[in-house]
Order: C-alpha cells, then structure tokens, then sequence
C-alpha cells in the first residue's frame, strides 16, 4: 500500500526556516511607545531535548500554533491560526510549561525589534530579537546602543528554560 | 499584569485520560471484515523523553492533532480536529516520525478493538488496542483468543520507537 494523491501533496508543502538574535535589555528606549503593546500568553506542549518546541500563543485576539526545530539563530519554523475553539481545547495541556509577556514591536533601520517585556514570575525580563531575512544580513547588524547582552546562544534564555523553569527556579503561570 | 477574563476561561477546560492496553496480533479473526477499514497516515510534530505526543494524523477525510501525556496505560488526552489547509501547513514538520497503518474496527463485548495493520517500514506488524472507560474495566478484560502477546508497556511498540526507529531500524515514510 502506498500513499494516495492527496498525502503525496501533503508531502510538497516547503520548509520555513527563521533566523533571528535575542539580547537582554536593562533600559527601555526612548521610542518605545508604552501605550502601544500586544499581550502574548503562551504556552508549550512539547519541548524536546533537541529543542523542538510546540507552542501556542495567544496574541491579543488571534491565536497560533508553531513548530519550531532545533538550533539558535538558524531554526525551522511552521505556524497556523488557530480558532478560539481549537487553542482552548489544547490550552490545558500546556499546564506548567507557560510564559506572559507585552511585546513592543520597534521600528530600526529597516528592521523589526521585537521587545518582550515578561510578566508573572519572569517579572523584570526584557528581551529584545530580531529576525533576519538571511544570515549576512543577522551578522552585519549593528547592535542598538540600548541593547544589552546578546544571549541568542545561552540556554538560560531559551524558551525551554524560561517556560519550564523560570528565572529564579520557580514555576510560571499556574494551572487553574 | 494578570491575565484578563478571556485568559482565565481558557484554563478551565477539563482534563480527559485515555485508558487502553494493546496486544500483538498474528493470525487475524474471523470476523475482521478485510473490506472495511480506514487508511491512517500519522506523524509526529514532537516526542519528548517523558513519553509527551503532539501526533498529526490523516484518518480518510478527516485530519486531527492530538497531544497524549506520559504513561502506559492511562495517559492525558486533548485531541482537535484540524483543516486539510492547517495539517499541510503542519505535515512538514513531522518528517522522519511518520507511520501508516489500515485500522479496522472489531466490535468485542460492548468494547471496540481497534487493530492497526501496518504498512510500509513497519509492514507486517499487527497490533490491537482496547480503550476502556476505568482501570477497573480495563483489568478485568477478557482477553480474545485471537490476541498475542500483550505489550502494553513494551517500549519497543510505543509510537515514539515505531516512528522513529520502525521494527528493523530503518527509518519509516520517506520525506519528499
């Protein structure tokens, strides 16, 4: 038996691959406008030893699913909407593994700052990531004065440990 | 910064558990109707250590994602029906975790048995699993005498060792 027409598209579909870096922020700039923020509430349901993540995210009234495969400034990436119906029926399976945080999205040079400020026991976290179009572009960047260490490498900042163990070792969002 | 309303509703869905054993199967019964039966093409989006599913899977028509929780016999279970549009945005991600199988439904004694014939890398592995509604139901099930060997926590037969490893070593559906 082999597969029918229709899964043989199924297998066609390209692969998405995000490229980005990730910096600690201590003081927030100038030209972030504080009235101009998205509440993102997410959530994992799976986080593998090789740093595949299965993430959902609420973003203010949309909600997505995305893949995400190993790797730290290269990685796969696939995302779909979700309905309402869909994220609150998973949500609960996220028990544990979850994060809160206000992004700011800021204009530079052409590029997108994506600024998270955390929230919950992650309180007093910001970081700031930038996603390239290719990987000339990520490492000619010219880092912003207001941007602090660069952590796109260190494990500590890595969704898996912010979700899973939190900054100071306790555990995020509880699970109603 | 808590969460608001909409936030909080989200994390009172309640928890749903799968209770089922599986056994191998050689010789096939009688009444295993060969004419009726669905085609089942599966991946897997992530497989943790702890034994966490997110599965992708293409049974006829209809396309669903499920997340089962660690465990042998009683697992977490949150399952969604997915759009055609949304499982090939997906589908990519589970290269190197796929599997396909025929599955046949077998009335027994007020309980379905679900008997999965494989196909492909796994080709000739049968196997039957039985969904009861508690651990009492479940213990107390009368074995048919057409079942093999029971290996219901036989790690060789989880779905993270047939799709990642297949019977044989080999790797399972080929990605295109």
């Amino acid at each position: 038996m082999t597969l029918d027409g229709g899964s043989r598209e199924l297998l066609e579909t390209d692969k998405s691959l995000e490229i980005e870096r990730k910096f600690l922020v201590e003081t927030l700039p100038d030209n972030c406008d504080r009235e101009s923020y998205e509440h993102i509430v997410q959530g994992y349901l799976a986080i593998t030893d090789d740093g595949t993540e299965v993430r959902l995210r609420r973003k203010g009234d949309q909600y997505f699913q995305t893949v995400k495969g190993p790797g730290d400034m290269v990685r796969s990436e696939y995302e779909i909407e979700l309905t309402p119906e869909q994220f609150t029926a998973l949500w609960p399976a996220t028990c544990g593994m979850r994060v809160e945080k206000a992004r700011y999205d800021i204009a530079y040079e052409g590029l997108t700052i994506e600024l998270d400020v955390y929230h919950g026991e992650l309180e007093g976290l910001r970081i700031a990531e930038v996603e390239f179009k290719s990987t000339t572009e990520s490492t000619s960047f010219v880092v912003p004065r207001w941007f602090g260490t660069e952590v796109t490498k260190d494990h500590r900042y890595k969704n898996k440990h912010l979700a899973l163990v939190g900054l100071h070792d306790t555990a995020s969002i509880a699970c109603i």
